[in-house]
């Protein structure tokens, strides 16, 4: 595990008395034993240094602790549910760690409204269930929503399955409120669905990562409930024919195309080994894509529509298979083919990963351009790649060839990096569609971004935290 | 007509002749019959005084007049269609007005991408129909589209009569390129859905109103094409039924609601009087909503869905009355009754307006109090109120009382606005939901914003526009 920078400046000896008389008991931790659930992260990539461990209930505490650890010049790092994947949340020892977990109360739903008030500390699933509890839907769902809390989610500006159909994190959010850098409280709570006064200072704090301010409440939009759903696995030749099943998809369905999700051969096998996956096809296929239409009409609306689909694109030559979901039991299986892929993918071995996004239209160049350049860099190296193509942001991840050590691949980590994120940038893309930069990735985005693009993020940092003591070598670096 | 502000420094005299030295012939005007048209807006609420306007070709020029103008110290006021209703491109005599308006090449379409790239001074219908040719959709449109150029609707956040289903401008734009305050070029031209690598600084232009840059080129986000249209119009007794309505539309048709409109029961009156609108029914009723549903799938799927709409709110006594299209005709007449009402309120005489948001449930609590607090400080006023239900946003104009002199009536716009401000504050609303704040609502900003809130935005004007030469005067005032 890495341990990350040596502490800039030790913080004051009584920084955790200063905090105790500002907060109420219970409030700050500095036993080691208390602190470990927040220092270790699931994977064990990073480990976390944090002497001091705050656990505030209400935006009132978090500014009260703000404000401390403002005049003794102690960084903050805000860590919500702890399941982001580029470091996000991983504090030295020099840092105080400020977890946001028990401000989790739903505080209002307004099914009219379509919008409900939470805490930052909620648990995302447990909103996706108060919302169904209201008759709506919230529809950001993603594999760790069973930890992850809604206010990393937004200061992540999470992605996940539905993206297509609803946007990111920052698209279902209508209000937020934060404390600042010095612990005055933006109050930016608004459940409004239209509102032109003014910079859009939501979206700046969304996707932040904490470096602008700490998210301790917020408005989330809901929507109407999906009452018919279906589903249906194909297989594919190659990327392009992907490309043209989506595009008649979209054509023919509109925005009910709620989920594409491509996935190359490699994931379906591993899947099918390690994860619990049954392939319905006889044969094997280089390519899977997994379309979900769903609406909120009156259930089997959407069936027929599917159906025209597969058979319309069956007609013209672009699918060479495909199975509809005929029960439920069958649409969880062909969703566990798409959603047992990371579990599948860490049985197999190492996995050297790329969460990056290009212009759909390029995704077939993208897969065939990182496919001949990983080849020649590794030979016998195994493409696991799958992901969202509808948004264009595909999981590239590389695995480990059959027999090679996981230790000399997982080495190859930077070289590899370098190769895929070369030709995507080449390409027109990003080198982090939906994963954020936090730790891991800050020093790939100095390199890769435009020098005035990084003049302006250090403007903006500067004016919202110029001690730039919230979350600081995350992002930025 | 307002004539604004005194100059707060004069021109350089010799600035045309340095903007002359660097930009191409034809790009400089200073006679007064040329920039005539420039500083005239249609309504005629202000006029614009600059004594030079720009009207650059290339992104390149753009550049090139805005470091001229930096380094002389000269104000700079962007300027797209001139279709704004808050005066956020009137100039001063101290100001220079940089028209967008031939930066207007339509340069990628991408279909497979759901894409397209267009220069700033674009006019929004020519991009509907770029994009209905490449068989996708564009779906921002509003009332000024045959002349609004994109630039501006992006600089302004645009709403309009499709935001329930399809976001506001800001939700329909990729990626940016933007010309700084000192001349450099921020290019954030990306054709990505998903891009999580640092600040959101897309939403940060975006909405801005020139006052942190000057937007010159942009990616804008397609859609699949509507294929099928279904339109009713519907009698209602209060607007608590229309929130019935409307959260029933949506519970049955999910986003397949496009618009949900409501009416007060004089704008059907005016329509009639003034602008070739007919009232399908029998008998006048105190409110009326228009529903459309739109969809890509075949032709006619949606009716049968709109009737079950309609029969359920009759059986459960939501519903007074309601019309649905048989033909294109019909279609046509129905929506002239909601398109007329600009121009029939013209014509019916004096007009106080307010452009406000509430929660959507609070629309009904609203419209009451506004309704009684109206006719109490104006006896005789008339509620001329229609708007995006669905948007919680509502046009709140009053229109003159029977009798009374245009003149006495619009001398009360302050202390109204006032009354109506107050009352859309204390519900949590915004006093600007879809126009902005330009130099109309200025002072309305700091009057109402929270003070924590200014001064963030303030703190953002001075890293993006030290010298403050982008539109000033404008939004922050």
């Amino acid at each position: 595990m890495n341990e990350i920078r040596p502490p800039a400046r030790a913080l004051p000896a009584d920084l955790a008395d200063r905090l105790r008389a500002a907060l109420p008991e219970g409030t700050v931790l500095t036993e080691a034993t208390d602190r470990e659930a927040y220092l270790l992260e699931e994977r064990s990539l990073y480990r976390g240094q944090a002497p001091i461990v705050l656990r505030p209930r209400s935006t009132g505490e978090v500014a009260a602790a703000v404000r401390v650890c403002a005049e003794a010049g102690a960084p903050i790092v805000p860590q919500g549910g702890n399941t982001g994947l580029v470091g996000g949340t991983v504090t030295a020892a020099h840092e105080v760690l400020l977890s946001l977990g028990r401000m989790n109360g739903i505080e209002e739903v307004d099914p009219l409204n379509f919008t409900m008030t939470v805490g930052a500390g909620c648990i995302l699933a447990d909103i996706q269930q108060a919302a169904e509890r209201a008759g709506r839907l919230f529809p950001l769902s993603l594999g760790a929503q069973g930890s992850a809390q809604i206010g990393g989610n937004l200061a992540s500006n999470a992605g996940g399955i539905n993206v297509l159909r609803y946007g990111n994190a920052r698209d279902l959010v209508l209000g937020l409120e934060v404390v600042l850098a010095d612990g005055r409280v933006w109050n930016g709570l608004r459940a409004l669905h239209k509102d032109n006064t003014g910079y859009a200072l939501k979206h700046l704090f969304v996707g932040s990562e904490g470096t602008l301010g700490i998210i301790t409440r917020a408005v989330l939009k809901l929507f109407p409930r999906l009452t018919d759903r279906v589903v249906a696995f194909c297989a594919l030749r190659d990327p392009a024919d992907a490309l043209t099943l989506l595009s008649l998809a979209r054509d023919r369905a509109g925005e009910a195309v709620t989920a594409f999700e491509l996935m190359s051969e490699l994931t379906v096998e591993i899947v099918q080994r390690h994860a619990g996956g049954q392939d319905p096809m006889r044969e094997r296929h280089p390519w899977y894509a997994l379309i979900e239409l769903a609406g909120s009409g009156h259930d089997g609306t959407l069936r027929p529509v599917l159906e025209g689909i597969l058979e319309e694109a069956f007609e013209r030559g672009t699918l060479a298979d495909a199975v509809l979901a005929e029960s439920s039991a069958q649409y969880a299986a062909l969703w566990r083919l798409r959603e047992g892929i990371p579990e599948a993918q860490k049985k197999e071995g190492g996995s050297i990963k790329h969460d990056v996004s290009v212009p759909v239209s390029r995704i077939p160049a993208f897969l065939r351009r990182a496919g001949e350049a990983a080849a020649e860099a590794l030979p016998g190296v195994r493409v696991c790649a799958f992901g969202h193509l509808g948004d264009g942001n595909i999981h590239y991840n590389l695995t480990q060839p059959m027999g090679m050590e996981k230790a000399a691949f997982l080495a190859q980590w930077e070289r590899m990096n370098a190769i895929v994120h070369d030709i995507v940038v080449e390409l027109g893309g990003s080198i982090s569609a939906e994963h954020g930069i936090g730790l891991l990735k800050a020093g790939e985005l100095r390199r890769y971004k435009d020098p005035v693009e990084m003049d302006l993020m250090h403007r903006l940092r500067d004016a919202l935290d110029p001690g730039r003591l919230l979350n600081p070598g995350k992002m930025l670096g």
